[in-house]
């Protein structure tokens, strides 16, 4: 299905291989999690850098790990004006930093990062996971479940409104889902 | 209808008084206009500040308008802490910021700032509008169509995933509409 | 965009060469107008026979308009095993069926049916309107407000759910608009 | 949440105790399983008969399961007038029904009802499940998915569009989910 993903012009440079992060869930991951200027940020599982541009635009300070060879290079050529940005060739599953405000992920596991995430967040802090199947959802949900203060797991179905002088109406076939986003606060 | 909008810590301290722009819309417009610690903003119709949050606490410098006074009030008091915001309690129809990366209207007549924000942008800059109804939606799709190199409008259906050991399934109701958001790109 | 519309068997057989109505849209017109075997039904704008073939297979006596030479051919191959039912090559403007538990109208011009409908209709009866674009619904909408007793329009958006062993998921791409179903009940 | 489920005036008389199949989901079971005048159907979880009313009023002859005591009251009262209709205050795990063209399955442990409904299905006959968990969807596709020819599930969320005449536009909320609709044709 080719439609148009809308990418602002910044986003439509970058080389991309595999699945990527579109805006309506990196913006819904920024405002849910609250991201703004002073924010330090893990992002576990970079791809190819679609979250990472808007994580590294906004905070003040974003490490990145990308444990596959050919996405990291990808990912290092596509964020490589960001000065703000460290990036790790690394699975991120020892991740050391600390007193952060937001770890965001997206890797097949992500429940096996709830508790190291829980270590290393500020309180107030997000945990932030991007999910596509409902059961890695049920997992990671329940590994948050008695660590956090407040969990919710959200999709932002997109649809595209036509408006034409003869008829305004919603686009036949829609992106109905990417991902579930699960938020956890600390 | 009472359901958590999952607002994050600093939004649930703001006062609000009518129609807020929720989180799901808030990044989607910082994601698809692509706003970032660069940016130079106008925002017309601030409202009670629920999307004067997210512009502040991202962008460079936010210029805000908001013509109605008890909204102006609640406004000041709930974003009195960013010191790059600029508040006018005026309509804003005469706008004179020039050189700014995008304009962003929450008023009913948004077809009207669609001239206006197109000189006032930078190349590239977006034009962005948050629109409940379809016939605005169109009044304003229109009136950008001859002016500005990509439009489009988009709307973001929103649900909550219920998370249970019995089981896990969309919850019942959900946020189908709240605006439709068009953008278009100079 | 190629998805398989899961249509039944029957409707498999079916020519097509135009939009037809999907069995998610016949279904809710059968449920919502309540058509059953004591039914007497009107259809104007009959197509290729995706919703006649609902119709007839539901209802006691089903009339069929349809205007178009290619699609009445179609339409009257299509649907030749029905004995309960009247085919008409003709716009059905000024039809002259009295007594109707229901009028289904599938035109642009729906809006201009409703007064002899509600004339038609008996009392309880309904006039449905399948109805792509927003305007033409608002025109039907306002045409049927003062002469009916209860009217709504909704939209069933659809998706389909993947089951796989490793994950299960709404399907990426879905049917988010076919048309909006009006229904006027007198 | 209060909201106008649009059921036709012979449904609004049916005396209600627990959750319901509403009109939009009992017109896609009756238009993907193409049920019709012919059809003999078996239904199992019959509740208080609110998707009772539809198949007694399209199909040839139904039975129906219930074996919950307060439900099979109710039940009984409400569809007493079809005579097309067995009702059986039974849980219909041993059905002996047979030559049925379509079993339809409310229950929460439908994926035990499978079998039996694959061997008193007619060829091209067709299971239905309405299932509101993911977990049970699962499990119930999986039962289904080595002896049926064809399998899919679906859903259909449901809004309301609001037409007046300052502004036409989605309902804020509504039904985003009820049940998956899970389909087998033998």
């Amino acid at each position: 299905m080719k439609t148009d993903m809308h990418l602002p012009p910044s986003l439509k440079k970058y080389k991309r291989k595999m699945a990527v992060i579109l805006p309506k869930d990196a913006g819904a991951i920024i405002a849910y999690a609250d991201i703004n200027k002073e924010s330090i940020v893990v992002e576990i599982g970079g791809g190819t850098g679609f979250l990472t541009h808007y994580l590294a635009g906004i905070a003040k300070k974003v490490t990145t790990y990308e444990v596959r060879e050919d996405a990291f290079k990808i990912l290092s050529k596509n964020t490589s004006h960001y000065s703000n940005l460290t990036l790790k060739n690394e699975d991120g599953k020892f991740f050391s930093e600390r007193e952060v405000d937001a770890v965001v992920v997206d890797v097949p596991n992500s429940h096996e990062f709830v508790e190291r995430s829980h270590s290393a967040l500020v309180k107030g802090g997000s945990f932030v996971a991007y999910i596509p199947s409902t059961e890695q959802l049920k997992d990671t949900y329940i590994a948050a479940d008695s660590l956090f203060r407040e969990i919710f797991s959200i999709s932002l179905p997109y649809y595209d409104v036509i408006v034409r002088k003869k008829g305004t109406r919603p686009a036949n076939f829609s992106l109905m889902h990417t991902a579930y986003l699960l938020f956890a606060r600390k």
